[in-house]
């Protein structure tokens, strides 16, 4: 059953979520199983590449190692799995078979199985993070980046346990989002740069290779040269597992980020608010029996991808146990780590989509703003009876809005009529009273600030806005 | 993309452990998308049937239905689906497609989407377990059985911290597994039969389908019987969670003592143990580098699919939670819950490979069993004296065995040396002399308890022993 | 430091929630170290007692043995192990200072230390779920059947996805809680009556005890029945983990339907919802800066703990895994399981504080319920159509909700305005024509629903409602 | 119960762990609520002092918060917080009744809670880690280094799937962990240093404090400025969550390091194995019941506490989700994080102590060397054959070895045999030869690269080696 329908899959990255066929081929390209092999060759290539260089075997023998890998497939290293039952001496194999007998001793020559596998899975993650992990990442962070400055002056209410606080904008709001996914970004950046191959060997003292190099490290230097990698300080069988843990997190965490913007933007859209809409198509059914509703059926999706990628991490922290100088318990654990990457890129494809189309409402924004115009006064009129010397300002403004809400009256209203606070009141400047009054102008700098917050990120993450 | 290369597949469940034909078959036969959309269909079909029984439609669209669903594809489902961006009304529209202008308005009749989509994983989750995954796990428990009888008089070191403690037998040691297995087998049946449905409509108030019974829970009674299924005791949207939660538990639960017998079988394969091995075939190759070596790798690799699956748990206490009547952020993670059954089960026919041909090297067994013999007395040894009336027996013992340690001697050879001690050694029975002799005979009950155990077990979960 | 204040202690368990001090005084009865060891001295007893019964010792010597650890402070057995390194040898070495010499000998009697710290656990856990749990949890059951019976009949609308659905009552909504957490009670009191003791010595076979019985296993049972306690089926030096594994998962699924229960009542205390409330104190304050917040803190302060503990079972899964007949890494790690029994119960007592004097402002969810009234009678309408034969009822609703919205129309003013669906109009009954004009009648069988499930819990769980 | 016996506390952490006074003083010290409340108001005092540099108030304000808080305990302000039921506000109230009327206003100018929370809580992990956290990880690692260094020309069998493989150096085995563990400490300290403060009002858009300044991210920089912190880019009512995750992030990946160390260190005591042990002393009992045991309790403690703690991560990953500018469902959880880093510091210093004692048995590492070494040879002379043209060296020397276990002879004595060998063989150069006759010599650059190690992390982190 080489070939089959998506249907027969058991992972809904293999089926349901696989689709879109150009992101999945993409995805696939670089983290399917065919894309696994390919990289495991390329480390073959460039350990015979290093061996020409330092004379050890001829530059034909690249040649013919760089013609055999370019016609190897998947199906053949399997077939000769089989029989070998070890991944990578199938792999050795395959290659071998394809060669002269002169180039045959060179192939894999010195090394272990996972001299080859870490430094290819490595390589993968890197070039991944590299060429589609961060751009895509990048193209969600610009669509976020032009809703904080498009909407950076809608006055909107804040919100903090859910009730209304002091005011924002919508902009603003976006804005952190920009920030944190950016900061992410950069992360994922950082540790994808920094993961790191090994040519140290069965157990990572170089044993083997040290029977021909007397510094058998540089020649693993000019191996890893070859696809841009570097050593890790010390490896056993295995490179140091802290660097793909890290590489993990910046994954996992930079999902959180979405995850949060998700469930904000899920919220949004509650009936009661509705601030924010999902486009939908003229045809889309909301829902099987209630032809009236519109869901945030790409929100919830997103929050739901992290609920189930998110856990992978203890996978990983537990991958970091090896006995010695390594057992295999992390070998089938670790196959998984693409899921998570396909998990994370299918949902922000998604945002993409779904924020290119991101219906703000601004009639119910204002509405919602104005619900609690009023109280919002609370916070600014307590810090200015403090700072004209009222002793017990925050007491005395919360009796009163307990008071506002009984009887309905404003806080101003009430203000005046006190005889402890009028006098207070009668201190205020202009502006100041008049940002009590109008309170939508109580937002601080949230307009700026998001200006700022995409500048800052834009500049740091080298994204152009149009 | 409808079919391809399972090397561009993404999760190794879809290509790497789907090799094996024969067993990935029948995991895709209940848990890849198109079983889901036959079950779904099953529930469909059930729906008609109730109704003809309650004789709101004719026998007549149970056999339309009948028929439609039977000429069903999944491609068809998801052709569809890219139109109505609904998966049930999707479903739902193919099945009308196919019937007559007189049975379409009973096709889905007063249910809401997740009536069909929780019924039908209930049901096949219920299916799966007795058909598929109890009888799997039931026979890794058979051959665990035979081994804890034919072993149960091999007499071995009992190992506590990794260190040399009294003697158990290898049947003994294996009857823990035929037991804690056993119990978790017990547990993944009993949560299985305790899967439910429902039939309650969008909200679980029965609004829909009370327009036309005046008892809808019995309508629901009906619907849920045709499919073997019962109804919560509550139900919004969506079943309440709890049942599948426990589930998994069970599936999860049962994965980590796998994943303990499997250390305990990696450690005892240890180049210092050697007490058991896995059969290698003749032309297996253990390391690509090290060709004198033979790998623990089917115990390696359970271990580390169950660090692969065991942390999904979170992602199902999470889905636990879900806002008012519902909210979707359970869908898309739930839909990953088929990899953890075919992560379990992969491991278990991996289990029942591996162990039908597990090599027990007795003479190794009994070699590190001789190291330490004579300290294994030490035991009996305390707790002779301290019942002979030695009042400080364990201290006594203790500094004992330094003695011993630092001079060779043996402990029965100390005491009779010490004026001390030497009274009580002279209390001691011919039988109890004789243990402190024979250290192999200090083994408890070990064997009568392995068999107890098999029997208790095989009694319990109806399995046949030859 | 043996004493100190709290406010020096490290975990909030034991500084900023264990502020109640009657609250944690009996969290500390069953849950502290002082309880560990006093359950621990209760199994040493009970040992005696066995081995009186089976005329191996006097009666004398159980008048000793109750005696002295009536006697014993944790203080003591500390002491002790400073010198032995060993919890258990110091605790018998404390028992044995307090006895006669002829007594001595019979403490700790052929039993290995975890014979004591696991059957000790298993009782303590087993009589804190019996003595504290599971009354605490039936007490908030109680309170929460009390709520849904009030509100039987308040008319809520159903959301789905956070959107407005079909109506419910609050009082149904209620009963979803009632029933997920009545199961998970039972739950929590089924796993514990099935937690297990062990008197099978240090690697489980009896090597020690069989020295004195022939049957072991009943001098086992004869123990543990004093304690009420039975044996697991197979024991190592440890119980097998699964039983306290399940135990644990039930209290971790039953924090889950809590959260989710803190998430709704959060949400439904949005400002623009508003439709319950926390009871605020005169003086509590709801912000440091804004005197008007009222916070849904407590539904907050649930949802935070749930998230602190849940992810413990991950270690608890871990703790499955134990090499041969056992290794001490569950050690440290099992000894955090009373801080998830602190958790929950803290959660849990929070709650019926809180739900005592849960407000329900029935003008808010009226005003809720109001907002889109009209849409809701999308569902019945499409269902009545199709039960009359419309060939299409969902989609030409759908269309029509559309339509509504864009022109401010009621449906039912469309459909009797559009020629196609005139027609289905007129053939309704009056029964139905009547709900389709008076949503809010629209609730299924949301009241007897919840009393329903309120009468089946209360029996099954046997709780008396005033 | 302010005070109380710790005997009465629930977490180990309070109870147990705590018995170390010296060690918990210090934990106490960071990490206790009295530290949080002092952080807190450290913070307060920041503020009045960025006030006084902008003119706002007067010097007078600062030193009369300073005094009040040099005065303030938490009894008092857990005593006002009964009455406000607001941790933040009773501090605030507790140092206004310290200072003169005209200080008052300016205490918690502008400011929300969680302005003062999360500012304080970045100030005290940050000086956590820089005074106590790093001091002390790096104090194990020089002892870690030590060893390498010691122990870097010990040759010991190199163990990759628990068999023997090729060798290495027990240095070499400890240096992997020096580099492992150096990366992670170096992850702590920058992590650490990038925690960030925020006084930017109650949804961080400096609302209240633009009521006084026309730059408040000025006014921020200079309170923060008095703490040594940043702000981040981005604020709501809270810190971006982001940077307190990779704080934890690095504990939890440095603690996996530990945890895997600590499984070596196990292993390596295995009665059959021995070749590392735990210095114990001369009153130490191993176990209650077997006095003859040495158990590597410490070790095991070690991989226990982060089976605890590692899970933790999932709370601090589910904290990334806020609702809009926050809700508070992240306050009681990240209570908690004082927990992880007192598990991980109390395992450091666990280790320190037992690593400083490590006693290494050489003729256990010799004699388990000596097992399999003729074995060994089988890489280098696979490899040897291969370089000389033996066109399938690999599989040659595979079925060599087969033969060499079922014969008895070594592997060089059957190539001499072998007619298709013989020549191969005679190729090798004298050195070549050594080699393959004394495999302990085939460690590679073992020996170098534990130096190298050493020498790179004690630069890097700044750790003077004796």
């Amino acid at each position: 059953m080489i070939s089959r329908s998506i249907f027969d899959n058991i992972s809904p990255l293999d089926h349901r979520y696989s689709m879109r066929s150009e992101e999945f081929e993409e995805y696939s390209r670089y983290l399917s199983e065919r894309a696994k092999i390919r990289y495991q060759s390329e480390v073959e290539l460039a350990l015979v590449k290093a061996l020409a260089k330092n004379g050890i075997c001829s530059e034909e023998v690249v040649k013919e190692v760089k013609q055999a890998i370019s016609e190897l497939s998947p199906e053949e290293v399997y077939a000769e799995e089989k029989k070998t039952r070890h991944n990578i001496r199938a792999l050795v194999n395959c290659i071998q078979k394809r060669v002269s007998e002169d180039a045959k001793p060179y192939i894999h020559f010195t090394t272990t199985s996972f001299d080859i596998v870490d430094t290819a899975n490595s390589l993968r993650y890197k070039e991944t993070a590299e060429e589609l992990i961060v751009p895509t990442l990048k193209k969600l962070e610009k669509v976020l980046m032009e809703i904080a400055l498009r909407e950076k002056d809608t006055v909107q209410v804040g919100r903090t346990h859910g009730q209304h606080a002091v005011p924002v904008t919508f902009g603003f709001a976006v804005a952190e989002y920009v920030s944190r996914f950016g900061n992410k970004i950069h992360a994922v950046e950082e540790s994808a740069k920094n993961l790191r191959g090994k040519i140290s060997g069965a157990v990572g003292a170089y044993n083997a290779s040290h029977l021909f190099f007397d510094k058998p490290e540089e020649f693993e230097a000019d191996v890893l040269a070859e696809l841009g990698l570097k050593a890790s300080t010390h490896s056993t069988q295995i490179v140091e597992p802290e660097y793909i843990t890290d590489f993990v997190h910046s994954l996992i965490s930079a999902f959180g980020v979405l995850a949060s913007f998700s469930d904000d933007m899920r919220h949004l859209q509650r009936s009661e608010i509705g601030e924010v809409g999902e486009h939908f198509g003229k045809d889309q059914v909301g829902s099987s029996t209630m032809p009236h509703k519109r869901n945030p059926i790409n929100y919830e999706n997103v929050k739901s991808m992290w609920k189930a990628f998110m856990p992978h991490m203890v996978t990983v922290y537990q991958d970091q146990l090896s006995e010695h100088q390594r057992d295999l318990t992390n070998s089938a654990s670790s196959r998984f780590i693409p899921e998570i990457i396909v998990g994370l890129l299918s949902s922000v494809n998604r945002l993409i989509r779904v924020c290119e189309k991101l219906v703000v409402d601004h009639e119910n924004i204002k509405r919602n703003f104005e619900m609690n115009k009023e109280m919002i006064v609370a916070e600014p009129l307590y810090i200015l009876l403090a700072s004209y010397g009222h002793p017990d300002a925050h007491e005395a403004v919360r009796k009163l809005t307990l008071e506002s809400q009984q009887s309905g009256e404003t806080l101003r209203g009430l203000i005046q009529k006190s005889e402890e606070l009028k006098p207070y009141w009668e201190k205020l400047t202009d502006k100041q009273m008049e940002l009590l009054i109008n309170p939508e102008k109580y937002i601080g700098i949230a307009s700026q600030k998001a200006e700022k917050v995409v500048e800052y990120w834009s500049e740091k993450l080298d994204i152009e806005l149009d």
